[in-house]
């Protein structure tokens, strides 16, 4: 059983999860040969027609057939190899920490542990093996955010689960251990210190200025105009002032939004027009990017737990520069990539 | 001029550096037909007879001739390509913020920027093109920490560095882009967030029990000995209990010690001894390891002010797994080698 860990020295957390070893990879041998991509493989997990290679489907987009059968759109199912498993099928060693506690820094946190429990899903977002970002049509898109939104809820309401992480990783660089296009969506029993230190600021600039951080913040970018990469009527992509990554892409909802879970069907078609301009734009650019895009919304909250100042957004990190001793060492990153170039090149002023 | 951005967001920082983006990367080619390396590289500006092609060397330990021409066996230049430069050379715009100066949560800091001012050098190790930490002798290994203490005090009295991160990356997925092998040295204007991060954590423990977070940790660790590689008399050797990188280890000195500064010629050759077993097992465990090291170390105080609770350690961060959308999106990792054992294939008892 994976265990979750807690680092004395950084406050980060790791699972120690060595059942992830035995994943199948499938990229090291698509990069090496650069064939091209059928648009179905029988070794496949996530194609049509083996649908019995995975655990039986939670949630699915059906035109036809019945669970775990062909005629899927979109298809959600558990990671056959999870980073952490539901609360009912882990065995939970007494002793071990509650969940929603956040460790001391003292000595009875040193070997702060706790089972790995959560949730573990993937989101199939196409029967098309071969599926990109950039050659969905909206309504495909639409389709896989409203899917994401479902599951979100869903683990969101795990009594056990304390944020709920949705992500893609994309290519090599990017961790992607299978081909077939996918979303992921953990549980986790906590909330992660990524995610914990964004809404510590928000709150921070909340009481300073009256105000929400994120939404000055578009306001800012938008009149500038310098470091905007696309928008439309709800959202807008921005490349981040201080991006990390060569053409980082921060996707915002332009009207102050708390959680993801506010998207409604007409936001849902917005934000798919944003994701396939963006992603063609990418493909475009790019002959084969390795990214990970990942959301930052919390749940809506549980047990009268009260809302933290919040406005949900979406980073896209290509992975074109490699993070190496600095960015390891210090947290500080280098990027030879100016924003405003990078705007600029998607079609933005710059 | 590169330029040091602060995140709003996550309060971390990023150096845009335009020019790093020409930097020779010679992995790619070196990968991909996997030829024996050879111990000299004509092209190499590392190499023994190229001195010319590096910038002027500002450090050397030589048998012989003059500074700039071959009789070195350890050598420092500046980084041709530096992601930071000496406030001499900057053109410092007036308007930038202050040094030592931590951004407000506050819309004055959206738009946080400096000169990237500091140092950015290059530690080559050896003449030889294929060298690795692994075949030095200890008397090798000596001179080059010997020679990273030299610049990192040298360094660390600029009154224009905060703090001087020590690192070296191997392989392609460690971000090295030349082969020979080498350290780097860069000189932050500001106290970087992940070591800002580790000395609060410090001087809360103390603060809370009175003792030294490390001092206690490798205490533990020394009577648990479930996670101990390697130790000598002066260094231990641990795989942390909480481990993001499979295979990853933490090297410290076994007596409180606050600063790298403090290591004398003997602890240097321990510290050597330490390093060359340590790399000799990592060399035959894996036949091409990527890994960053990184030295958390402060620089002894300047302008009075007070030396904050730290005992200076080394990471190692083998990358052997890929960080994916659950370590970008929230700072939790997924480690699928469980340190115990990592530390019984070094020869612990694990």
């Amino acid at each position: 059983m994976a265990e979750l860990r807690y680092d004395i020295l950084s406050g980060t957390y790791t699972i120690i999860a060595s059942e992830r070893a035995k994943r199948p990879n499938d990229f090291r041998a698509a990069q090496q040969h650069e064939d091209p991509v059928p648009d179905r493989d029988p070794g496949c997990p996530f194609c049509e027609g083996n649908e019995n290679e995975t655990p039986p489907e939670v949630h699915a987009l059906r035109d036809s057939g019945k669970p775990d059968t062909p005629g899927w759109r979109v298809r959600v199912v558990p990671n056959k190899f999870p980073a952490l498993r539901p609360a009912e099928t882990a065995e939970i060693d007494s002793g071990m920490a509650d969940i929603e506690v956040v460790p001391e820094v003292d000595d009875s946190s040193m070997y702060w542990r706790m089972p790995a429990i959560g949730a573990h899903e993937v989101v199939v977002e196409t029967t098309k093996h071969n599926g990109t970002l950039g050659t969905y049509t909206v309504e495909d898109m639409a389709a896989v955010l409203e899917t994401l939104k479902q599951r979100y809820r869903v683990l969101g309401d795990d009594k056990h689960i304390v944020y709920v992480q949705i992500f893609r990783n994309w290519g090599p660089e990017g961790g992607a251990s299978l081909l077939h296009p996918h979303f992921q969506i953990i549980g986790l029993p906590l909330l992660p210190p990524e995610v914990s230190t964004e809404l510590s600021r928000f709150s921070e600039y909340e009481s300073k200025t009256g105000r929400c951080l994120m939404c000055d913040y578009i306001e800012r970018e938008t009149e500038k105009d310098e470091r905007v990469a696309f928008k439309n009527r709800e959202f807008i992509v921005l490349c981040p002032f201080a991006s990390r990554f060569s053409f980082e892409t921060l996707i915002v909802p332009r009207k102050h939004s708390v959680t993801f879970s506010e998207l409604d069907n007409d936001k849902a078609v917005q934000l798919a027009e944003i994701f396939t301009s963006l992603f063609r734009a990418y493909e475009k650019m790019f002959s084969s990017l390795s990214y990970n895009i990942v959301f930052h919304t919390l749940p809506p909250p549980k047990r009268s737990r009260k809302q933290p100042a919040d406005h949900w957004h979406i980073h896209v990190y290509p992975r074109l520069n490699v993070e190496a001793g600095l960015e390891k060492g210090a947290a500080v990153w280098i990027n030879p990539t100016p924003p405003e170039l990078a705007a600029q090149q998607f079609g933005g002023k710059g």
